[in-house]
């Protein structure tokens, strides 16, 4: 077993760095893995520049990271289905308490939960990480450890098309074009979606929104009235869309989503704004258009391995940067910039491929 | 055949009017009803205080009411179900076209719907009205006229009930102890909720919500905090409500009812106020608090027939005042007072019974 | 702590005893129970004549009893929601590993579920049992040890219902009425069903099924037909009924159940019968008919609580026989021969209140 | 307009013939449609073979044909959302009542429903035939009269596959490789499935089965046991399947589709096979696997046009063969001898383009 266990580990607002910390010991449930890939979420990155996300503060150093994935290296004595040498995806929520929500299968809802980066838990940005085996999923041999890692934002993009209910001959407006809409459109489209617009402010995103598959790119200028908006997407399917789903946060586009969905629609609300937002609800009410959160996702690693393996999902065009672990610092810089789509970093010295 | 039609017509804001109209002679698919036992809905007096709701404006004039309940006088050639006699309860919305929303079962969405009384199309508050047989619902022996008429506002509490899936043990908040808010309780009683708290302003409102069987009252100071509010009923059912059902309309009502719900719950919203709310959407994101509009109803007169006339559901108390129709605009100013729950008018002069 | 430790263990076919064990020892997540009410299940006396159910083969000695309330004597270090002296109802399903069913909200579908008396599994059929706290439940004041214990069965009405989708106004056949079909009937009533036809071979039972509720009851003639009792059915009702919750496991009880159930409406499966059944699967089919099996429960004991405490679920007239657990083969004789409906082991000497 | 209208009319059993027949005139609310393509479906084929399918029995000579597409010549008075020289699908069930299926969006249930070729009612395959102009569909111009025709079969594989619930990473089993397992397969996929397993007893079939997206077939032998064939499913899957659809209506296979399935799975019953079956409801019942009947579709028609219309579902490999009308006989002859998979009718003599 290797000794050295370097970690990105954040001490505070703007204080990052690059530390080696003990190699942990797992417990009878769990594993230890020497980790793989790691993809740098937005969130990461916010933890960095502001130390908090709305009620989670950082009040203590955390390790950073939760899209990962990695190889077993040491089975607690109680597991039964991963053994030395697999190699797993990570599902970075683990429910701590058999409440009413774990019971009832949405677990990302139990108030307990743990998550790798969000304070205080510490996330997988090393060398060695150990985690509850039942959240660990293994890869098949075609599924490379990227796109292992590359499954944590795919679920936030599966949660919400599923919440949404996009089915056959769905038609979706996706506001927002980064790595979280981006997925949703990958996504509607497996599962059924006959068109799908994405709007986003920068004509560069809305590009590799048309290289992963979207029928119409809407570049949105700032200031623009969201009901002009929500007529230009009904031009261009021709009607409204069935279904909205919101990867901005931004207030405007939230009213822009409202005015668009088609009476009986719903609005999937995943981007996360400012805490108050002015909507207009009446137009929503009367139209029965439902308005759906998103927190995260429960119940996606089997069927996001299934359908990376089967060819049907291809997110391999997301990952635009990569850099060692130990460049980390380089690598958040990057995506801080907003630069590209998604960055990995490649935590294992001994194999750096995708 | 009568000859009198003596009608309520609102011919201008402000300017209601008892006239006498001709009898309409129903169409084939048609029936004429000798109409006996109307309620006055807010949205009347709206209609009579403002000239218009929202989109929806008077620009010629307009007989008003749409919560009814006649007997059959005359029946359409192609009308198989109904004949002569027969008691009858109205369904007011009837759609004009085969579109996606009728097709799929979802007919109060059709935006060219006929609804008695919504400008253009006229209501029944008149002696002689011809409406659609297949919207018109037999009456059993057991089920009054006015039990009957009561059955379209009861119906906004079926639908609205149903939408937010009360079911067995379901926990509800009920904002609002008006006409929407009270047949919204006992629809969520008859469901299954095991403990339903209703809040309003007034303590008299609150009153008849506790006789109709409301487990707890909360009355409400204008101006005190929704989050606090939220923590009242939650302290009152022991836990945050399932569900929250929101009729009043107030942006603070709606921002307590989205603090109020329990994770992974729903809020729908029945209340229509102003056209934009500022509303905390990230805390109902985050948290899987679906909000869900209500527009009418449908496809909820058979259920509703059913459970009346199985005793289960009461809404006899909801009557408060009764008024023949050449008494009508005494009628309408009572329910502008806010006198009461719920008006009716009795347009049979030979039968003024319930 | 009490030393002496009672038990019903049934050492194979037809041989029933009551023999001293030991106390067992809760471990950190479990609580130990001085047990009061448990009630006897037709399974246990299955076990007891037939030494197997189905696949079910008891191979070594085997505590009975699964439908049970104790108070809590010893609490496991790491049990933080219950304390000695609290009274709880147990669930008797825990589930053991954290599989696709446990994690999606449906862990009673998960193969290798701890069962109460069901082998290799002892039940609590005993002064002292041991549980998973988690799958214990406080019953507030107002509730006995004996609804405690009902909740059981009633949970099996409840899941039923659940699953048949029964709502306001639902018109419900229900086939059999033992202990399972008359709290499927009591659920339905809960949850708002209008009118309820209970169907059963014996007079007496359906007595019962009157006055627990019933609307109308069927008396079925051995031998009759089953489209023949589904014309009866729809003819008491005016129509046929949405839902049929099967609960005799009869063949003919089950072709019946297909024949009277309204088109695009449920059969809920709830007896078990023999392996396999010849029934009118193409009638089913054309129709919309759905086919859908109930196993035991999930997620049912918070609203059974919810709903026993508010009083709107009456089942304390379904216990009929009480029995001190000193005499637990003549109370096991008693529920053999199909005397009354529920028959009550009082497990506790210092108190055989219900 | 056009005088002659050959028409395929089916006498008595064993008795097809062409005819001239008189143009129809329109209704107000219908279109005249100048016939382009019609395929024959196995029920054509069983009415002309037996002159019956279950209780709809031919007692007056009848136009077969139900999967159909052509051109609107003549539009009634009242239609707006069609002119002359539009392209149409057209939907063959057309409701006649607004019953409580039509009402709740389930018209396909209503019993008084019109539906093409089946008795009484006339069905298309001629040169003119008119139409419920809302049960007419508009064809993009991408989408050919052939794909048009093909959406009625299409349906049936929608309806199954949304009523099993197919989505993102389901597995699925396909019982049977004709014409509506193959459709089944394609929806399947096109809905996100990530795995199909179809089964046939003829390798033929099976081969289709693997060009349209089949990722295993299975080649079933007469007398094969279920039990057995269940294990072979889910060794080629790795597991059991979340879903079986099953297409073929032999007792066998209904029984392979339950031992099958994933518990709290769902059986779809799309295959009419014998009034009476004998099945392992026991095994169904405990392990939740819902057995859901299929009775043609409703809704479809948008769906399918715009998944055709975006290229992403592709019918075009299921037309196997093609005669002009006047060859209607020997079309009818390559269909019962189970040659190929689809055979299409070309009505038009100036265009017998697909
Ligand atoms: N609910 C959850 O569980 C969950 C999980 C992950 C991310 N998120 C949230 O999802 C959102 C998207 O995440 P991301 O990583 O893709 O972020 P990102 O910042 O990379 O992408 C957001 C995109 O939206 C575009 N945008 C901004 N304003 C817009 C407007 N008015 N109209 C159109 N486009 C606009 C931006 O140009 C940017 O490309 C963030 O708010 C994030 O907090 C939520
Ligand atoms: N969505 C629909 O299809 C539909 C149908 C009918 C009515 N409505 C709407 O439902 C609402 C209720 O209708 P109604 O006839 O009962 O009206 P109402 O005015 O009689 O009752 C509203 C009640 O809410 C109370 N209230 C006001 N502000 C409150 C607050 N902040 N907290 C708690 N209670 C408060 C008032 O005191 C009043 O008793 C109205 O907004 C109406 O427009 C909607
Ligand atoms: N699926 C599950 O999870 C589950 C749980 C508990 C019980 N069960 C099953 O539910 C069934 C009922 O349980 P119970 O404890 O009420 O049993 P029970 O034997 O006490 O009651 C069955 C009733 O059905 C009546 N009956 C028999 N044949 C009939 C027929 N053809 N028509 C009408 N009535 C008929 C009997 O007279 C009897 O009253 C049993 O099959 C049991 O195995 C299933
Ligand atoms: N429910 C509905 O609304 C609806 C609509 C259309 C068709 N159908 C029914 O669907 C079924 C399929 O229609 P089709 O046109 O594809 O028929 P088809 O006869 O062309 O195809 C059936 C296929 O099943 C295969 N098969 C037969 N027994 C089998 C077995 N034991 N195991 C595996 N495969 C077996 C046959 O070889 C054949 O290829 C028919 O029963 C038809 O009546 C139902
Ligand atoms: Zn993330
Ligand atoms: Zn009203
Ligand atoms: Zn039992
Ligand atoms: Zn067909």
């Amino acid at each position: 077993m290797a000794q050295e266990n370097l970690s990105v580990v954040l001490h505070a607002k703007g204080d990052l760095r690059l530390e080696k910390c003990p190699v942990p010991e797992p417990g009878p449930t769990e594993v230890l893995l020497q980790m793989h890939s790691v993809g740098i979420c937005g969130s990461d990155v916010h933890y960095w520049q502001h130390g908090r996300i709305g009620d989670f503060v950082l009040t203590k150093p955390m390790v950073l990271g939760h899209e990962a994935s990695g190889r077993v290296v040491k089975v607690g004595s109680a597991v039964k289905h991963l053994k030395v040498g697999d190699r797993v995806a990570i599902e970075p929520g683990v429910p701590r308490e058999m409440d009413e929500f774990f019971k009832s299968g949405r677990y990302n809802l139990s108030p307990t939960i743990f998550f790798c980066a969000t304070p205080p838990d510490d996330g997988n940005l090393c060398r060695y990480y150990k985690h509850s085996a039942n959240f660990c999923y293994k890869l098949p041999d075609n599924v490379t450890f990227e796109e292992g890692a590359l499954i944590e934002p795919l679920s936030v993009g599966i949660h919400a098309c599923r919440r949404a209910g996009v089915t056959l001959g769905s038609t979706v407006l996706i506001c927002g074009a980064g790595p979280i809409g981006l997925v949703s459109l990958i996504v509607a489209k497996a599962m059924g979606a006959s068109q799908v617009v994405v709007t986003d402010l920068s004509p560069e995103r809305l590009k590799m929104a048309k290289e992963l598959g979207a029928d119409f790119q809407l570049t949105v200028k700032r200031g623009e009235e969201p009901q002009q908006l929500a007529k230009s997407v009904a031009e261009l399917l021709g009607a409204q869309p069935h279904i909205t789903i919101e990867c901005t946060g931004a207030e405007s586009s939230i009213q822009t989503a409202i005015y668009a969905t088609r009476s009986g629609g719903v609005v999937v609300l995943v981007g996360l704004g400012s805490e108050m937002a002015t909507v207009p609800l009446v137009n929503a009410a009367v139209r029965e258009v439902d308005i759906r959160g998103v927190f995260r996702y429960c119940n996606t690693w089997p069927m996001a391995i299934a359908m990376l393996s089967s060819g049907k999902v291809n997110v391999k065009p997301l990952v635009t940067h990569r850099f060692p672990l130990e460049q980390a610092v380089q690598a958040f810089e990057t995506t801080r910039q907003g630069v590209g789509i998604k960055v990995m970093l490649k935590c294992d010295r001994n194999d750096q491929n995708p």
